[in-house]
């Protein structure tokens, strides 16, 4: 990339919609970036066209092999402005994701800059609801057409974006969740740590079974033990233990996610005490058990802050903090979004103009 | 499916190319079966048409999500017969990789059905040269365009054909291994033992890890331990232990060979012992050291049989068999080979015409 970017305008633009109504990630903007790679000129020819759809082989190789990696972050409404949230720090997860899936990384910059410019497009699409905003999607796959267990030669990276009003329900709606300890999602010297798209179609059946036990959302365990608690759904989990916050500590098969880093940040700067640890599923339970563990709550881009108000372990139904969204949960959630919104002030140099 | 298969003709066909001299994997014929599943009418609108480009959307599951599956079989030219080698254990095994991966199952009758109206539009580019043979890729992948970690409602079957030679090099020439102890292709729970997308990207930095140490391919142990033998490359790994043949056992983690599942058959038809246990590596070790195993192979549809002469084991070198191929990969290749290519009696009713 690095070179200018070639914009195809649309003939006619869609209307909007009434984003309070639409499911997440189902309605699409006017444009999509996209960039082409060659093992011969790298990353090139970036474009803005309008959306459409792509032509692609039968024997592409992101279908049949699996390399395919992709990221999430939001655009909030702020007045005349669009913000981004700590957007670096997505660019440089999928650079991450791409090395462990052996495909050519892209540069950061040229990727924010291209982002900028096609929200600059686009600004229209980012709704000012509460709650709502932007959704992006920045992606990269393998377009090289050919059978065999090799990487790919060649690959393209989009940006799309999808406007959306929260993942599930309303803020801070407490979810159920079903202690997983048959199905793994990820083991170390994996490649759950990036945000590859083959770990998700890996969750789906365990995803299932919760969904047919009566749980929105399944709490996985390590896949080595199968003893120690690695993330909620596609959301990092986090509990409230005696007052203080605890998160499992990053393991090489934990996602690294960017709401986790920066919940982590700003509980420490507004004074709570926040903990790594290995957690043992057993340790847990008792926690929950003598009530030493008040909240416990997933954090992730979609939906920030999830409370988790009912979980099964072992067999066994627990409920947390009488299935309501509990005060640190609430505290770190109105900051962060406020934060995000650019209603409070950002200490962290987090937030920025797009 | 059940349905009549509607076939769109080509208007011209393509030059039939030198099989000896293509790579796998890289050309495909003039034709290709599909098939669309939508939750209301099942898999229907069975067609044959140009192989050619498919539209599909930017937001694709598959592409997103990673719900993409699929299969590997050969058609081989004997006479004026095209022959197939137990097509329905494919079938079989695309439906438990379709579960696995919570993606609706395919009537496995009817798909064969379908390759074989293929086959006979095709059957001119099924090559008659020594080892060559028409590689048949099966495969289903998830065509919903939405973001969200739950099942596509939409998903494509499509059949695809490719003249091959051989997967690489010539027939039994001996390959070279390096023990991978860092990453991990499967762990029990997982998604190892179906033929899915995700776990080939997973596999490709600890291949370029083999091939830049200078070996060909990556012999796998368990996710759990990273202490049992599982896999080599992208086939089940086979070897002869004091004139017994040994091959792991299937754990839920390792892929189900079709190619493994008969060779067992064979070589215990032939006289053989053939045992399915448990392998540490270290026991493996201590049997190259002192020279109680006697050959190691690989076992898998496109190669057949793949002889190991050097393996890299916890940072040590050690030759197998004089680096050559052994008399029982030898005797099982041909055996093998023969009754596919219908050239000696098929005692097990594997071979049937298409
Ligand atoms: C598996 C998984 N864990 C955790 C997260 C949270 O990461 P982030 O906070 O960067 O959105 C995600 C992505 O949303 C995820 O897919
Ligand atoms: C991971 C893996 N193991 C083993 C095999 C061998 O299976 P089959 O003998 O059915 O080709 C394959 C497929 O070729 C494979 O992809």
């Amino acid at each position: 990339m690095g070179q200018t970017i070639q914009i195809e305008k649309a003939n006619s633009l869609k209307e909007k919609p009434d984003v309070s109504n639409i499911k997440f990630g189902t309605v699409f903007t006017d444009y999509m970036f996209s960039s082409h790679y060659t093992p011969e000129h790298g990353w090139e020819t970036p474009t803005i066209t309008p959306y459409k759809n792509l032509e692609l082989s039968p024997a592409l190789q992101s279908i049949h092999y699996g390399q395919s990696v992709f990221e999430g972050l939001k655009a909030y409404k702020s007045g005349d402005d669009i913000l981004l949230f700590r957007p670096e720090e997505n660019f440089k997860r999928l650079n991450r994701s791409l090395e462990r899936l052996s495909m050519p990384k892209i540069n950061e910059e040229d990727a924010i800059k291209a982002l900028k410019e096609l929200l600059q497009l686009e600004k229209d699409w980012v709704p000012d609801g509460p709650g709502q905003s932007l959704y992006i999607r920045p992606f990269v796959f393998a377009d090289e057409p050919f059978l065999g267990v090799r990487p790919s030669r060649t690959y393209r990276f989009l940006i799309i974006l999808s406007p959306v009003a929260g993942y599930s329900g309303a803020a801070l709606d407490p979810t159920s969740i079903y202690v997983e300890d048959e199905y793994v999602r990820a083991v170390r010297g994996g490649i759950g740590n990036a945000k590859a798209a083959g770990n998700y179609a890996a969750s789906l059946l365990a995803q299932q079974k919760a969904n047919n036990l009566g749980y929105e959302q399944v709490l996985w365990l390590d896949g080595v033990h199968q003893e120690y608690i690695e993330e909620v759904g596609s959301m990092n989990i986090f509990f409230v233990r005696n007052g203080e916050i605890v998160t499992p500590e990053l393991n090489g098969s934990i996602l690294e996610g960017i709401t986790r880093k920066s919940i982590i940040e700003l509980a420490e700067y507004k004074g709570y005490t926040v903990k790594e640890e290995r957690v043992h599923i057993d340790d847990f339970l008792k926690g929950v058990q003598d009530g030493s563990i008040s909240e416990v709550f997933g954090a992730g881009t979609a939906a920030v802050i999830s409370p988790i108000g009912r979980m099964n372990i072992h067999d066994t139904d627990y409920i947390i903090n009488d299935n309501q969204p509990g005060d640190v949960a609430k505290d770190l959630y109105d900051h962060y979004t406020e934060i995000q919104y650019g209603r409070l002030e950002d200490p962290f140099g987090w937030v920025q103009k797009a």
